[in-house]
């Protein structure tokens, strides 16, 4: 279904471009282009961290956009991971594989956008806190505002799709399934904080290293020292579990030390759990209803181990609410093919899905 | 340690038997009794099935009750089965297996109290619902205060325990997960309703039976049928998912059939599952980390395959929030060893674990 | 990267068919067809059912077939579900599908071997049995050998799939898990058998219907009163436990009563589990890492409440051993949604990932 | 019903000390004791690691053993965990724990038996392998049969359990599972290896670090750094996956590097996998139907994440099987409550199961 409706859009466009060759010719003229975006969001103010209420964006328009300047075009928000990416670097691998799939007429031109999703802590989660800002609000609202009013855009759900990976996962799962009304369709590609199991159960010492961190400045050598997810898990607490009356890192413990172990802080670690995508889930469940598409994908080796239970988890629940969606297993780490899921799934399913 | 601290009181206590036979003498001269009453509830008043608001209630006294009147006792709130054992047969057979456990030294003398949990549905789910009435309420507040009003209790949560069996297990969660400064303790028997999956998923045709049934006299006739599952999803959802506005059952239907499948109300459907104990657990948290024991079983042969599935994703979900509890899993079917687990497990645990 | 082979594939096709005008002529002059064979198998000679040991076989040959008559085409087997369609309809609906797809230049030309799995009992499990004869190797080692030597085929895994619905899902799973040399890809529709819980979990009372049946003739009746599943049972236990040496049907039960409940036989329920693609996954994983492609759908509506499950625990149980495969969930019963799924999904699928 | 029958035991024996104090007497003057013992084994002969084939036993004789020398005693084998306390050091804790219990009647006066698990890797895995010898049989036939020759047993699997901690709860369970006809009752404490995910999954650093290990003298090391479990899964290879013919570790390593991460050997991961206790338990349900009695505890703060998912995952199999058991998740870590579980629930357990 999906394929017939696509090779039939561009077959036809090709048939269109054998009979005008005078339109081909134009097209290649034009060029693609990345455009660099400052946009404000007043939720981001006063955020106690010091971040800027101006966030970078990177804006990628397929060379369709300048040739066809009456065409309207579907977009596609990516939100990267934590310490991940800058938005401007992501817009550049997504001019790289935009323009040379639509070259091969494998997908349609479509408007992606990159927003910056770190902070002072590497990470937002691309959540509301009184803490590091509503990034939410930045996003759903303020993002999506200035482009659809900034860019011939497909302004409506049906064209709008919302991606990510990692951190980015875990944020367009949670921005679709609270905001269907704006995005219409999400790919999750190895989206984290989805079970508090694997690397994040209770056991883990992920949460140990996270009390421990006293300023921004260690941040990057305990990434250095492997302890990522540790990093992660201090800007998630900013994020999930905010206190903005207490000092550095102004986050309320989701645990404490008892004894040897770490047990779960009976008002703190049920608020930070109400933020995992499994415990959120149903009561979106009216909201994920409205979706018309999930698709998530994961490496069998992710090192985060909490991300195929997640998914598979959340398969799972989707599947007893009678939710549609795609699991798509791959053989990989958490990072060793995003790219190539990106160019050949991502890319696909949102320009077969999107209405064009 | 559980046993330690029991055995060492019998032990006490039958040494101070072999010591002062005197006392031994009156004891074997108190009996056991069950008492019937009628407990008032406001919030059962207006109801729309016009089910009393004056409830029967079974009271087992232990033979202890008499003799020492004095002494405070520990109670235990017993809470049946859709369609099941009325109050008072209740109380008659706890009243068999309390005299010969007490007899035994084996359970300390304990109140249990017996309430009915049957409407014109055959089944409260012990729910608050503008439908059916406020069964949470009537047992957690006014059962509650009449039983501690009327009778020597020691009337604290550390005394004061909960179970019960099948729609009755699904109560005790509940009103033990929302009320731990009620009751301290819960030992669900073959809980029910605990997740949408084997008999409970969307595809079993336990929804298509449930949505024909047009008057409460066609109840019987369709539990003698096997249909017993498809009754009490009827009254699930005039507990779960009420509206006063309708006629007859005053529902809304948590599915729709489209073509010829079920599909989930995306209103009503998530507002059912919200009733469901794995989908209530991450919200009611803050709460359970109150309680301080919970004991889960269930027999493998459960004719009603959502029970097997669903304690064991109650467990997983217990385990992830750090919650400590007992999954006990027998051979059996739904009811074939209620009695004997009754008798040999869920006294016994109340019993060590109660404060006496 | 699929869709860019195929979409490549596909668009030289169609430069070349614009250029050569007359190569479209005659392309439109050739019909694809369906071809009844016989095919016979020795391991189905003296099976105790009196089943024949010559089988019907329903071979589509796309229009290609006749008009490029140098050309070799990749090869899907399906397998139909227990008391489902006939062979030879099923080629008749593929037929359609194919030409359609074909025709939309969406899928390329294959050829679809469709072989009768029924036996007296309405179902093969397409499994090996010295009661109900050698399906397995019926299917693997004769009809292959058959459709090999029989028409052009590209004969080798590459290009060799396997798929099938309900216990055709069950068997392309088995098949191709067990002979991945011979089929390089599987697609299951809804697959049976794939763990004993919901619907099969012991206390389920299929096993108990199962265990009444006393002759064939009983089947339809059984099917009819809605106990489908009941009647597959007995033919699983044909299939996964037969005793040659006892009356019809041959069986060793899994399963028998005590009390009230089914319990398991010790040495019996261990050999029908080893049947259950959960359990025999582990066994066969040297051989399932050869294969090429493993893609498994459902309807979160089935209402065969083990397959949504078992669909589950296989996709949990293929990630855990690093095995990339897709878990695709829609919104449908167990039956609603085989044809647009097999046009829109399978069909594509095998088109893109068998070597053409 | 367990209760009932210990506490009926302990109340007679203590009338009949009220009625006769002259055995009072007697009982105080007798002590209980450890014995040291050495037990040769075969099969542990020309292992490849020069590890002895004489291995020492700690055996706890209850103060009862001498006192009442016609009488046979229950046996408990107790396996410890890797790089864990030794055989002696567990016999002497036992002893404290044993002679409290048994002065305050709450346990039966029985047998421990501690074997030593360690190798020259840490730890045996209490399996066979022709790398490290063979520990299955050292325990299961040597050293049972040296216990029943030398003391006073009562020689029958009603009478004799296993239990074991970590990698011997991995080690009680599989010997258990494997030899019904040994041992009667299964107490796992926080078993290892029971499933492949979490911090076991193929994404996990362990499988890296565990390569890396070049000599033995390298382990204190790894095990200082925090890696215990690279380590542990070190002498698991050794345990499930030896090849006498390669280098020292003398192992087939179930994964190897593929770009950034581990793929699993598609010929040694599904041999490794099958030692894997979910793995192994469909193989060997004919024999654990014949167990007795199986308890699995676990710290819901395990810091080894696999544990929990994997205790869940083996209750949940247990289960579809119908095989009754406990699982009893506490609050702790891997550690923090071993010493608290032996003595307030595997001995109780034990003492009240175990014909005695």
């Amino acid at each position: 279904m999906m394929r017939t409706t696509v090779i039939k859009t561009l077959r036809i466009a090709r048939t269109a471009a054998l009979l005008f060759p005078v339109c081909v010719g134009l097209h290649s003229f034009a060029q693609s282009r990345i455009v660099r975006a400052q946009v404000h969001s007043a939720g981001l103010e006063h955020n106690l961290f010091g971040d800027s209420s101006d966030q970078t964006v990177g804006i990628y328009l397929p060379a369709a956009y300048a040739a066809e300047p009456q065409r309207r075009f579907a977009v596609i928000y990516f939100l990267h991971g934590y310490n991940d990416t800058r938005a401007m670097k992501v817009a550049e691998i997504v001019q790289q594989m935009m323009d040379k799939q639509i070259a091969a007429h494998t997908v349609e031109p479509m408007i992606i956008v990159a927003p910056n999703g770190l902070n002072k802590l590497l990470g937002s989660f691309y959540t509301n806190s009184p803490a590091t800002g509503d990034w939410e609000d930045y996003v759903v609202r303020d993002l999506v505002a200035y482009i659809d009013s900034h860019y011939r855009t497909l302004a409506s759900p049906d064209s709008r799709g919302i991606g990510g990976h990692s951190m980015g996962g875990y944020g367009s799962l949670m921005l679709a399934f609270k905001h269907p009304d704006v995005f219409g369709y999400v790919y999750a590609m190895s989206p984290c904080c989805t079970i508090l199991a694997g690397d994040l159960a209770l056991g883990s010492k992920v949460w140990e290293q996270a009390q421990k961190v006293k300023s921004v400045s260690e941040l990057p050598g305990l990434i250095e020292h492997g302890e990522l997810l540790s990093a992660a898990m201090l800007a998630a607490e900013a994020a999930f579990t905010p206190d903005p009356h207490k000092p550095f890192p102004f986050v309320d413990s989701p645990v404490r030390m008892e004894g040897n172990h770490w047990v779960p802080d009976p008002e703190v670690f049920p608020e930070f759990q109400s933020h995992i995508v499994v415990n959120a889930l149903p009561g979106l469940l009216p909201k994920i209803y409205k979706l018309k598409g999930i698709y998530i994908d994961y490496g069998a080796q992710d090192e985060y181990t909490h991300i195929p239970l997640g998914a598979q988890a959340l398969s799972a629940e989707l599947s007893i609410a009678g939710i549609p969606h795609v699991l798509d297993v791959y053989e990989g780490s958490h990072s060793s093919r995003v790219h190539s899921q990106f160019e050949t799934k991502l890319l696909l399913w949102f320009s077969t899905h999107l209405k064009q």
